[in-house]
């Protein structure tokens, strides 16, 4: 089996009402709980009493009927967390590495999905929000030993600017901080959020919209997942240019 | 803050009907989610798409009103799983202890409820049940570093006699198995399930009974922590009696 790390806050844990989208019905797909996996069902990442359709199920969907694999979701977002509550070593970031550690034992880990910043848009928290988010992606592929891990990170919405002014004037920094990761980052992948609605709050993306950035995600995923097969040098060829580097 | 681990199988994790009973309503009282402390909320332990009202909930009550504190619970009990599974060093266990890991940062642990045995009514399993729950019993203490926690295992409902003939057969060997355990281990203690009602599938206790359970396995709990305090020897009689013994 195939496995995704989820984490960030709300808008990865899934605001989505269930009642607004067809269900996926997909036998192949499941969900850790207590370290085991467990057919998956709504919510997939139980973080709160709102928590509700997530952008993993369409992602997991997409992986699975496109690979022929079983698909476990490893569900670690926390709703309202900002950059500094995942630095290394914090209750959030040991908690997914456990879990992460729990799910490695009967699944391959393929790919981490983050989509956070929501709790940054603050002029102080956008300055720093590249340097931290690319330490701890640095820290989540050491810890967990997965130095290439495809790590998939997501836009803000659009739809904060009718939220409140402070989200109009920063989230668009965010956005950038993140579109600056991806590009200098090896194998981390930046995914618009353009187009894609809210539920009337103005904060959460709406169920119909995070079954679409599921299937966003997925495209950026293999696209980086490609790009690592088309480089990747085979064994005997890293050999002999090891020994070549030797003359 | 304290907290309790709740660990076992579906009638500990909690399958009642959440419209049973009068919800309960205590900003004192939270729920692990991600390591980090929650508002409690149902379900308390979301193993399953049918996790519903659990006997902690009314524990943590009467714990948070009568020691005027804030109550934590740690859930992590998986339905349907035997007690094999809850092995050292397996999923389960690990999983527990990572997350009362997690909450020892923020909490003092001061108990451990148990609730299993359904999976383990077959003549083999039975015979074999204590010894294993005792070796389990003794893990957590050991891993947690809290030798002397007040571990309490409650009974099998008598209407498991209604389900199958296995069931009747077997749920009061191992109700004699959790008796034997608490007389033999230090700060153990049984709750008995007697009079306690089900859900219509005659497994799951239903929400009603679970609120009584809690008050059970909370009244066990204060005479083993009361016991505690009675009979626990203040470090300078320790160290005197430490000295008799060596003449």
């Amino acid at each position: 089996m195939k496995s995704v790390l989820i984490i960030g806050q709300s808008n990865m844990a899934g605001r989505g009402f269930k009642e607004e989208v067809e269900p996926i019905v997909n036998d192949r797909l499941f969900v850790l709980r207590n370290g085991r996996w467990w057919k998956m069902y709504v919510p997939v990442n139980p973080d709160r009493v709102t928590a509700g359709i997530c952008l993993a199920e369409s992602f997991a969907e997409l992986y699975s009927k496109e690979r022929d694999t079983a698909v476990g979701i490893i569900p670690c977002a926390d709703g309202g967390t900002c950059i500094d509550q995942w630095e290394i070593g914090g209750v959030l970031f040991d908690h997914a590495c456990y879990m992460a550690e729990l799910a490695a034992r009967s699944s391959e880990i393929v790919g981490i999905l983050w989509h956070q910043g929501e709790s940054d848009c603050t002029p102080e928290r956008c300055a720093a929000y590249e340097e931290k988010l690319s330490v701890i992606i640095d820290g989540f592929r050491a810890r967990l030993n997965l130095p290439d891990v495809p790590f998939i990170v997501g836009g803000l919405g659009d739809f904060l600017v009718n939220r409140s002014e402070a989200f109009a004037e920063h989230y668009e920094k965010i956005n950038e901080a993140l579109m600056n990761i991806s590009a200098k980052k090896e194998r981390v992948g930046f995914v618009s959020a353009k187009g894609l609605g809210a539920n009337p709050d103005n904060l959460h993306f709406s169920a119909k919209a995070l079954r679409e950035f599921g299937v966003r995600y997925y495209e950026k995923f293999i696209k980086l997942e490609n790009r690592d097969k088309k480089s990747r040098v085979a064994p005997e060829e890293q050999l002999a240019i090891t020994e070549l580097e030797k003359l």
